[in-house]
């Protein structure tokens, strides 16, 4: 794979013979190529396929609501768990560092979004729910939110679409097996 | 989806009948409902497989080479175009925006890693590139990286792995279609 091996690529990556599906475009697979194992082409197809839509949930976020998907992504959480949840519990759910959290919700906290609760048995753990104007703002986004994954993923039938969440579920399975959990 | 209408779920999200290929797991699909639409339901698990075996390529960067992901696909492009890319090449094919790849550059810069070179045409341009020790840093990465992924997806068949290629390709040229590249 180094320079003296393949010093002037042809086809370029980006454009793979034999790969009929894709249309010659530069992304996150583009740094693949033919002699690529199948399991490193996978990888980078899905994490293209997510970086793109979360980029464009981003973009949508920002346009009609003036918010971001860390905040979008915590508001969610809250939405499900109407009983609040503590910074170690929002942390694990949203697969990220506790730092990022607190500095989320201090925000939300500022705007009304959300509020911090003692917990009755331990007064050192605070738990975060949302606040009656926060439900609503989640609300209306939420719908919106739900209106584009459905616009984005409509050229699969539902039955393509239940098997791609079949087969994802393999291979999550098989990551928390392995322990790839976090 | 409000508090008063569901105020103590039962199963948990996490634990949904029917589901059978998953084990209770908080993460982010655990913001997803029965009642969710089957689009918004597929895009929670892309993005929780995404998330797992990024968060543990990042582990793994950061345990066994003292790096960091971006780093590691800043290197990824530049390994695949060794004629060097620009700063705008970078950020297309990353899917980043341009600030955070200056700043990744700059350090790398700074180790050896790579090198910036101004283009004849044009002064004001620069090509990165990989140096001779960027090269050698970034192959003995790749080959771990490589069999990290390989590991993880091996309990998916080859056969369900072409499987998925091909379905997440259809996605992504869906996304494509609709505008959703970036």
């Amino acid at each position: 794979m180094s320079q003296r091996q393949n010093p002037h690529p042809n086809p370029p990556p980006q454009a793979r013979e034999g790969d009929i599906l894709d249309t010659p475009v530069i992304d996150r697979e583009s740094n693949g190529t033919e002699h690529d194992h199948t399991s490193l082409r996978l990888w980078l197809r899905l994490l293209t396929c997510t970086t793109m839509i979360e980029n464009c949930v981003k973009k949508g976020l920002r346009s009609d609501f003036e918010t971001t998907l860390p905040r979008f992504d915590l508001m969610a959480q809250l939405e499900r768990n109407p009983q609040g949840l503590t910074m170690g519990d929002l942390s694990q759910r949203m697969m990220v560092s506790g730092g990022n959290i607190t500095g989320i919700t201090d925000q939300l906290e500022k705007e009304g979004l959300v509020e911090r609760l003692k917990l009755q048995g331990d007064r050192r753990v605070y738990h975060v729910r949302l606040t009656t104007k926060g439900k609503e703002s989640f609300k209306s986004m939420a719908r919106v939110h739900e209106e584009w994954i459905i616009d984005w993923m409509s050229d699969l039938t539902m039955d393509e679409q239940h098997l791609l969440y079949s087969m994802l579920g393999k291979l999550k399975k098989s990551l928390q097996e392995k322990g790839c959990e976090s």
